[in-house]
């Protein structure tokens, strides 16, 4: 990566040749991480590695802040309810891990021999309340953290103390769709960026007043750095997405959960 | 916009030093198109004032193929059944607009009081089969393409013909999702590029075989698109998606529909 003068330069030089321009790129080599690490502080080194500007969008993939975190489980020592047992009987799945999705939920959506889509304790409603086995060593699963704003509040407190920049943080995870095929990218915490941009009001190219356009904007954010996070062997967890503007009014990543009440696909 | 030596040099560099690197810009101060303009003709000369190279991928909003391809309703000529008028009613919403709503598509998923969620024949689900008065003069709308794969292969046949460059075309729109809140951009059609990316088989960090990823790629393209495309007032139709990994496998966007036998939220 390029992290001199001549590099800051030639970025200034870029941004005015190419004023609507987002970039996107990764911290490459980022080290892996293990339960219990301290993630600001292993952030804060490898960011020192780049040229991070203000208003740069750190994405960060939420298995790393989990396991930061402790959100684990060893499902040696996890005991089964009979309820659990009964879903792992219907859909061929290990009983332990199926009571661990039951634990990180608040309510099951829909159900049958294939899927589980349950509404987690944050209120994301995603496939085994986003509990995943892939990425893990041994007989563990990662969870999603207990308070992702939190944990991306408290690292952008500290990226603003100790490299005095004023960054955005989303936390990120890869969700399924209802009606259409494939994951991608999007947000479960987010600190410094308002998580929807709404356009109600602003006038379009013909001067009429839009009615009814919310953007879902920490989403479009998180898929657009799921391009360069991968999925598989590459190890990429963290993402740098510079040029978008956004709003930094502080709200809580729940403005992207619909109101249950008026969701019809509830 | 950078079009001289110069400019390629500088790209050249920066890749070489950032070889993850993903970069979106617009085709800026792109011309309004009208009903019946040859969007191919004006998209080429736009096109010969950037470094457009070979891989990069042209994201283009549906609503200004559906100009160029008549797929605009007038609504003085429209005539609403008494079902449309009855939803017109329901909805205090013009029932002429709801007409071509129902004319666009296959079947209702969701309705009530605020909202008609539908599959359009095509078979993509979204709100009100994808017609948008938004963006368009006097009293018409706009509907998909009737054929949005096909629209993508044209243009991107005649960029190859007349540019020599091979690239991928994603034509977008934006969609609202179940159960989260705000629109993103996703593909509605595509040319040149594999919309899903499989990446079962492959192996995560710690060597497992990988059990269920398919990544909705064309989408996460569109969305990360929909960062510079903007919606309101700034009339950047045109986005060029440079640096992204994908498969020029052809497939038809139609892979991004889920199976409505086995989708679990019809």
């Amino acid at each position: 990566m390029m992290n001199d003068e001549r590099s800051e330069a030639l970025q200034l030089f870029l941004r005015i040749l190419r004023p609507m321009e987002v970039t996107i790129f990764p911290l490459r080599d980022f080290p892996l991480i293990n339960p219990g690490d301290d993630l600001g502080a292993i952030l804060i080194k490898e960011l020192q590695k780049i040229d991070l500007i203000d208003g740069d969008i750190i994405v960060i993939a939420h298995t790393i802040v989990s396991k930061a975190e402790n959100k684990v489980y060893n499902l040696r020592e996890i005991t089964p309810s009979s309820f659990a047992k009964q879903i792992g009987e219907l859909q061929d799945k290990d009983p332990r891990k199926v009571e661990v999705v039951l634990r990180e939920s608040r309510e099951i959506i829909r159900m049958n021999e294939r899927v589980l889509i349950s509404e987690t304790k944050h209120g994301f409603i995603c496939a085994n309340s986003g509990v995943d086995k892939s990425n893990t060593p041994g007989e563990t699963v990662i969870a999603l953290p207990d308070d992702p704003d939190l944990s991306a509040q408290r690292i952008r407190n500290r990226i603003l103390s100790e490299l005095g920049k004023t960054v955005a943080i989303i936390i990120s995870d890869t969700f399924g769709r209802p009606f259409r095929v494939g994951t991608v990218n999007v947000a479960i915490g987010v600190a410094g960026i308002n998580p929807v941009e709404d356009l109600r009001g602003r006038f379009d190219l013909f001067g009429y007043e839009m009615q009814s356009t919310i953007v879902a904007k920490a989403d479009e954010v998180s898929t657009a750095a799921g391009l360069v996070m991968g999925q598989a062997d590459e190890g990429t967890p963290v993402i740098i997405v510079r040029g978008v503007k956004y709003s930094h009014v502080e709200a809580s990543v729940g403005v992207l959960n619909r109101d249950p009440d008026t969701d019809v696909f509830r």
